[in-house]
């Protein structure tokens, strides 16, 4: 594939066009895109949010991992602002590389789809097809290898900003495989513009990023440490083949080390809330009880994707009619 | 996985909340439920019937075993009912055993789905969910190991009585593999409760359901006995590996001893109706000319299948409204 | 599977009720097909056309080889006209043969599905179908073989009068493995059927068709032969298996005989355009710099093939509530 230099997201006249990654967006964006959110959040129980504000447009969904909660998330949030929604199960990484990824784009493109919603493993693949797509159409990415997910890192924010009132001066607390984590990248990202006082990525050495990444965050290589005083502890995921590259030898001795227990919680602010990307694996890097428990904002997390996913489509494509 | 134990169909007013089995329900549900879907049957080659009472609602058709007939009939239901379907094919038995399918489950509740429709070789999945879901949602159960096929017992019950005007009184034959069906088991719970005169399990010995089953209905042992006189013969779809065990050698054998031919249906009523789940196994189970003769009213039966699901998505969904 | 006799498309009053193949179609149909899809082609960039004229139809989309870009053009055509689509993937071929694809059809026509787009290697499947399903109930080929793809060949006429002007009197070269290829066959057959002035098959001799095919039109065995003043270049999709029945080493053997290069295209008219049903191997069967360069238009062919297919679709289902 050829090497991908960052698409711009935004149009000339500084609305947003893609959303490919959280880095860099102006804060004014963020705020902008949180604030639309806000007002798509509905309590469960209730009728969701719905209108009809992209009637007539073509969203295609085109994820090459799988992922049920992101793609049934995304599918919601475009029915639900009345515009058609197409499918497509693609191997982009494997069957539809480089050129030809591009000709299935451009067809579609041609059939009127207005909006490309990519996954990816490999990162590049989103900022490829934004750099090729005409100009009324828009591409967001749905998380592109351990680079970026910048819904998901929207509604952690949204999910904050509910839950504690603010984000500005707040202590957050990113736990786990952070460096493998496209959920950590972008939701530092956000945090940080948004105002955030201490931004802690709390990993073990083997997992912990780069030192050229998550500029101006803390860190920490002890649970400990890294969650004490926190007001949001978001746990990652871990997945097995990297507790090896991490020393650690099974899921039990990762619990035993860096799993989040009800006792371990209590170092953090009284009122902390706790948080997860899904899915959990329970009782390795979550207990089952502070997944459950009062602190958890998970659920949240899941409801406020939807609004997020529907401020975004809704602000890339109105923008896109008008002149 | 947990053992289940049966969720409350019922909410405490009487409405009917979820969908699980027939067994147990009280007569004027079933008469509620068969009476609404009269009114959503329609004759092929006229418009289906359709309006916007769930319009907003959100329905999720998870099913962990392939059924396409099934799968369109609730989702056709839930589009002409004007509610939002989400289709998630899942392995729900094997890879999200236990609290992992609790964990999915919660996450699209979180995204405001409504209804959950559940198809699981493994009988108790339906009723864990439906345990655990917030009390706004409902589960249905689309099939459930050889448990219980509610929609399938109500649709049988629905073409009974609109082909004979009754179901009272009437002498009604289900044949074959009853035992592992959970077709036999939903329709005959269906029968009784609304008042047939004789339903009849008629079956090989080893294909015979053990003896605390289908209380209050007479069994028979050979094809002749067992559908002599009968006012509705409904057959059921025989597997190769079940011919196996009732030591029958082949697909030959099993028609010639258990088939449904033009020459046996004599001995049942003049005016008897003829039955299939469907798929069928012509000329394993049932004639070619007996599945389309004029006896046969199996077409009516797919038909009657999504009027039923209309009335049953339309009744746990409406109240779930109310306060 | 039995032999299929050929379905009549054409009601007793002349109307179109399916679409098998172009062969043998009224001139007048074609036409008509041809101007209403017009009407619903609109630029990029702006809305697509949509209207509510099928709202409450049913149409189910059965493919048995998977083709993303022709069912998501079957799929947003339904949708812009506002029926309901069913997705239906089925191993036709190998699961379904014979009578029990009909038990499908049947089973979903009991739903009340008004129109079936089958896709299947078997050439005979959709014709099967077509002479099965209810009177008021219609069948589209959405490729069927090698025998007939008849929506790709009117969009290649739409593509060619929207660019031209006209097709009556022009060069129309159909360039490659013409043999085993279902979109030269019902391109040719709309173009003569539309008064093309000669219609050039060109092709090695051993992807030549039988001399009993493609009657009326020129054969060339080389490329500048047949492609020299023409109009129209139509390319199609080589795949590497049939290169070694033609005795063509690899892809690049194929390419510098056979590949479309801008040196070569000078041969045709001044102002010819090129055509590709796609999906395209660039640098194989056409260059790169050809297929988006300024005489392609390969991307109107896509747009149009949706417009044709809302045609087709609103054609023979609005037919069908006719008295």
């Amino acid at each position: 594939m050829p090497a991908a230099k960052p698409a711009e997201q935004l149009r000339s006249d500084g609305s947003l066009r893609h959303l490919l990654t959280l880095e860099g967006l102006p804060r004014a964006t963020l705020e902008h895109l949180l604030e639309r959110a806000s007002h798509f959040v509905a309590p469960l129980g209730q009728m969701p949010s719905r209108n009809a504000a992209l009637h007539g447009k073509t969203v295609a969904i085109m994820f090459a991992e799988p992922s049920t909660r992101t793609r049934v998330s995304f599918e919601l949030a475009t029915h639900r602002l009345g515009a058609d929604v197409i499918n497509i199960e693609v191997q982009l990484s494997s069957r539809l590389k480089g050129e030809s990824v591009l000709d299935t784009v451009a067809t579609l493109e041609s059939m009127h789809v207005d909006a490309f919603i990519l996954r990816d493993a490999d990162a590049g693949v989103p900022d490829l097809v934004a750099g090729h797509v005409a100009s009324h159409v828009s591409v967001l990415s749905g998380g592109a290898g351990s680079h970026a997910h910048p819904t998901q890192g929207l509604l952690d924010a949204l999910t904050v900003r509910r839950a504690k009132g603010r984000i500005e001066g707040l202590s957050i607390a990113i736990v786990g495989d952070v460096r493998h984590s496209r959920v950590a990248r972008s939701a530092a990202q956000a945090f940080t513009a948004l105002g955030a006082g201490d931004v802690r990525i709390v990993a073990p050495p083997a997992l912990m990023p780069d030192a050229g990444e998550f500029i101006g965050c803390s860190r920490h290589e002890s649970l400990a440490s890294g969650i004490t005083g926190a007001d949001v502890v978001m746990m990652l995921r871990i997945q097995k083949e990297r507790m090896a590259a991490a020393a650690i030898p099974d899921e039990a001795h990762y619990f035993a080390e860096w799993g989040l227990t009800r006792e371990r919680l209590r170092l953090a602010a009284a009122d902390a809330i706790v948080m997860h990307p899904q899915p959990m694996n329970r009782g390795v890097e979550i207990a089952s009880d502070v997944a459950d428990g009062p602190q958890s904002v998970i659920r949240d997390q899941v409801r406020h994707g939807v609004a997020v996913r529907m401020a975004v489509l809704e602000t890339v494509l109105l923008r896109g009619d008008q002149p």
